[in-house]
Parts: C-alpha cells; sequence; structure tokens
C-alpha cells in the first residue's frame, strides 16, 4: 500500500503543479495516471501544439509547459502510478481513502485531489446489437497497434480524419490485405488533401470505398471470432461482406468513467465543487482542472492552478486543524525541497 | 477624455494579464498606475529578486516576468496612463463610469477592473499635533529628490533602513548642511553595517545622533514654514532644535488610497468580491488580486490571474447581453490582435 498525504488522479498540468503547491505546506503527492507518462492532454494529444494563454508565457508548446512544471514540481518528488487508472475510492473509518488501480496498485491518503482533466476518453459506439460480444474478437474502437492488422480483411467505419488517415496508412504501409472504408454520406469531414487520397485509392482499386452505407450487422465465424459484417446501403439494401475485423472510428467521447461511481455530486459530466476550495460533497475529496464544474467555470490551464494552489491549502487545514498556515512567500524565502 | 471597454486600476502582473485575457474576447483595455511604468510591487520593490511559483516557471526574476507579462499583453494595445493615480470614480446616467486621475486626466468604459495590487503606500505618521499643517512646508515623509534638502538643517527621525541609509547619503554626498538623526532607542533595526556607518558618523560628528529621544512639537519659522522642532528625551527633558526640515521615516503602510471612497463594499483593509466572477457589490465593477478578498483568499499572483480571466468573462457579458461568448482556445485558434 502506497502512502502519502495527498493522492492526485491525474498527472496532467493542474495534477503537476498542485504536487509543487502542496510541497511548499510540506505535503507529498503521489499522482495517478492511465497514461505511461506525466503531461495529461498536452502529452497525449497536442504536444508540439503552442498554448498562447499561459501567463508570462506569450507562447509555450505545450511539451515544453509540461517539462517545465516536471521540474517544478520535482524539488517535491511526488510518486507516481503511470499506465494505471483509479478504479474505486474507498473510506477507512478513520476517514482516510484508499484509491485502487485496475490493476490492483492500492495507495492511501488523508486527501485526494481529482485532477482528472476531460476523465476518461470512451469510443463513440455505433448501435449494432451485440456489438459488444464482439469486442476483442474483431471489433477494435480505437488502432493501437497497425501491425495487428497485417494480412487481414478490414472493414473501417467513419468519415473524420480518424477514419481517413488510417486508411492512408494501413495501405500505404502495405498492411492489410483488403480495405473496406464504409461512410454514411458522399461527402468527408477530415483534411482536404486526406479526402484526395482516399478518393485516389478508391478509384484505383486500393480500397472498397462504399458511400451511403453504414454497417447494421455482425455476424461471428465458426469460432465466436467476427466473421462478417451487414453493410446497409440507404437505397440499395443489404450486402454481407466477410472480414477479419471491424473497425468503427467515430472519435473518442470524454467521460469521468469510474469517478462516477466514486459518491461524487456531478453535473454535466464534471465533478460538483465550491468556489472556496474546491473541496466536493466528500469531505477530503477535492476536484480541480477542467474535470470540475462551478458557476463560472472556464476549462483553462492557468485556472486549474488557481484551484490546485486553494485546493491544498484547505487540504492543509483538514490534515492539520491546529497548525497555523502563514502564507510564505516564494519571493522572500525560496523553495526548500523534500 | 478616453474612452475604452475596460478601464484597469493598476499595471501591476495581474492587470497585465487580464488586459490579454480581454483581448480575447476583443475588449480593449487602458490601464492607470501611479508608477512611472508597468510591473506594480514586481518593478517598484522587487525587480531582481527570483520567485518559484508562477505555474511553468521553477524560477522568474520578478522583472523578466513584467517583460513576458508586456509582451503577451501588447498585442491587445492596451492603452497607459502612467505616473497618475485614479482619484475619483463617477457612474454617468447610462451606467459606464469617469475615472479622473489626481492629474485630471479621465477616462471612461463601462467597466472598471480594480487590480490596485497593495493599493497606495502611505508613510506611518509620528503622532504630533499639527504635523499635517507642516506637510510641504518642512516636512516630508519621503526622500523623493536629495537635491532639495541641498545645503539645509534636517532633522530625520527613525530607526530602520530608510532612517539610517538616507542619513548615509545625504552625509557622504554632502547634501545637507547639518543633520540630526532622532531615534527612540538606542539600539537600530537596520543593517549592520548601515548602523556602523551612522555610529561612525556620530562618533567623529559629521551627525548628531540623539536618541532615547523623539520629536514630539512643530514650531513655524516668521513664514509659517517649519521653524524648529522639540526633542523630548526620555529622561532629560526637551530641547527646541532650529531645522529647515523633519522628515521622519517611520516606513510606508499599504492603504486603499482613493479606492476606498469609491462606495465598494471593503473588508480587512481590501475590496470585498465574489467568488463566481470577482465582481464587487457596484455592478460593472470589478477587483482582481492583492486587492480584492474573499474566503480562502490567497495574495499570489497565479491567482490573480484566474480572478482577471474570470472577471473579463463577465464583463463580457455586461457589455454584451445578447451575444453568445464561446470559450475558445488558443491551442486550436491562436491568439489574433487589434
Amino acid at each position: 500500500m502506497i502512502q502519502t498525504d495527498i493522492i492526485i488522479i491525474g498527472a496532467g498540468p493542474v495534477g503537476l503543479f498542485t504536487v509543487f503547491e502542496a510541497g511548499l505546506l510540506k505535503l507529498r503527492c503521489h499522482l495517478i495516471d492511465s497514461l505511461p507518462v506525466p503531461g495529461g492532454q498536452l502529452t497525449e494529444i497536442y504536444p508540439k501544439k503552442p498554448i498562447y494563454d499561459i501567463p508570462g508565457y506569450p507562447i509555450v508548446n505545450a511539451g515544453e509547459l509540461v517539462d517545465k512544471l516536471i521540474e517544478q514540481s520535482a524539488v517535491f518528488k511526488p510518486g507516481f502510478t503511470l499506465g494505471e487508472s483509479a478504479l474505486t475510492m474507498e473510506e477507512t473509518p478513520e476517514g482516510h481513502f484508499i484509491i485502487t488501480t485496475n490493476k490492483g496498485t492500492q495507495h492511501t491518503a488523508p486527501i485526494v485531489i481529482i485532477a482528472g482533466g476531460l476523465g476518461v476518453f470512451e469510443p463513440r459506439k455505433p448501435p449494432i446489437e451485440n456489438l459488444e460480444q464482439f469486442e476483442d474478437k474483431g471489433v477494435e474502437y480505437i488502432i493501437r497497434d497497425p501491425e495487428f492488422y497485417r494480412g487481414k480483411n478490414v472493414v473501417i467505419s467513419g468519415g473524420g480524419d480518424s477514419a481517413l488517415d488510417w486508411t492512408i496508412f494501413l495501405i500505404e504501409n502495405k498492411i492489410v490485405k483488403e480495405l473496406s472504408l464504409v461512410h454514411r454520406r458522399t461527402s468527408f469531414r477530415g483534411h482536404l488533401d486526406s479526402v484526395q487520397k482516399v478518393m485516389d485509392m478508391a478509384n484505383s482499386g486500393k480500397i472498397n470505398l462504399i458511400t451511403e452505407s453504414e454497417v447494421t450487422g455482425i455476424k461471428p465465424n465458426g469460432n465466436g471470432h467476427l466473421g462478417s459484417v451487414v453493410i446497409k446501403h440507404t437505397t440499395l439494401g443489404d450486402i454481407v461482406k466477410d472480414t477479419d475485423h471491424f473497425i468503427p472510428l467515430f472519435g473518442l467521447t470524454p467521460s469521468l468513467g469510474p469517478i462516477a461511481d466514486w459518491g461524487l455530486e456531478i453535473e454535466k459530466n464534471a465533478v460538483k465543487v465550491n468556489t472556496f476550495d474546491y473541496s466536493t460533497n466528500r469531505k477530503g475529496v477535492y476536484a480541480v482542472g477542467d474535470i470540475n464544474t462551478y458557476p463560472g467555470k472556464l476549462k483553462l490551464i492557468l485556472c486549474g492552478f488557481h484551484e490546485g494552489t486553494l485546493a491544498v491549502q484547505s487540504a492543509f487545514a483538514r490534515i492539520f486543524p491546529n497548525k497555523k498556515n502563514v502564507l510564505k512567500y516564494t519571493t522572500v524565502n525560496g523553495v526548500s525541497g523534500f
């Protein structure tokens, strides 16, 4: 069991800065994140993109900002449980919390700060009966490793950049044996050059482009694995297509994930907090950054910095009810780490 | 009359960043500051000191941070009225505000955001009857220009660095004709080397060091100007000393200054705001940064950044009650200035 003062769920920019502010109060932190590295969305979604609204940075790349925040918090030696998602939160009779991850790692602390960003990204699934029965048996919503599809027959559905880009990648790299791209409309929502490439591939017979159609049914092969899909054309009726894999790429929607079951007040897919210390309805549990909501909430990194700072002040008062905490300015005293 | 969307009182770090956030919403700002340059306390009090708690900056000099904030806000071309203090705030029948400075410059806008830091620094005055009658007639609390005292007889009172440093400066640069330093105790609170220098000056007869004494009275000369001071020794009784100037240097205390008379709810020498949008009790008037107070308030620059950001969102809704403002991320759209 990992013991600490504050368990922080989420190692994005706000979680990282919260470590720093907690450290100034001599509180130790341990961060849990489902991603394999710290940085959250900044590392995962847009590491090379510039951000212009971090105070004091006229421009900064997301990845560079994460590096700076890791450096800033490093003096307070946070612990990390990475590549694991926080699954359950239990409360002990003494009012401490036990957080257990999907891999069974356990953490305990008197304070939990949820800095989970937009939460867990869940795939949008097409409304096909029995779809979920074929998950990991030929139906995948995310292409994690393209090599997994080498020499296979694949049906992709979707009309956005993800469907287009993976189609191009799997064909250009000669990975799949046969690829069908199924799309409800005749036009695509992706970048113009991607659309052009896919059209060229269709015209030269490298892919089957099946528009004005959608996959409406799934059938198993003899082993209970996916064997074929039913493709329904708007006017022409159904065809059945044999395939090894069906990959609906309809985008990812953020969801609170397991946190939704932790007994916290939820509003608009976010954790409700008050604006005095960003505490939730459960004493000792705070939520900061994009995952919380309150009147006037803005989902900005700079707001999360403020929220984390006020949350650890409140956490300090909760852990040490009789200790007076006088705000010390780093300008006067500097920073001494652990 | 200077017209703008938002008048910001105070050109410190929080005022400057508020310009940037207002600019993202296409709102123009004009800043008023009594100091001759932007930056507030960071420029005035500790430009060379490092700050460690600006998110994303493991360390940054106060002066460097101000430069970055000026650069960040420059794209939105703020106006500046510098070296003048905001004196009065009037409201027009249409609910706009007119801010007039001590030099008579007038500004009007539908929104006022007070980012006044610790406010105005006011001198601590000794309890001498009629002291204020002699202000600018021989009594000064701040030495603005040492040359003003050339060839004069001067009485300084105080036991801190300010009293010691000015004594040393005025003597070493042979500015004054005669200098008496009056202090209530025998020991000083200043830096050891300053104390030593002043003691040496006293021993060599370059100054009159009068300890265990305080100035208790003031007398005019024939012209209504200061003519002499009464110095009371703890045990030896009073002496009357002729002098051209009496300069009590007992330090500066921050005060709200004229803002205290603007009809705003005040608490603990700060402007009370709510935590949803940092608005005051007067509609259209906000207070952000060190000058405001609310439950849980921390006087940190990073909190002021958050407060200014939420305040301009609220200001936008007030100026354009029927316009929907959708939060745009700079990462996606970049920043386009005025």
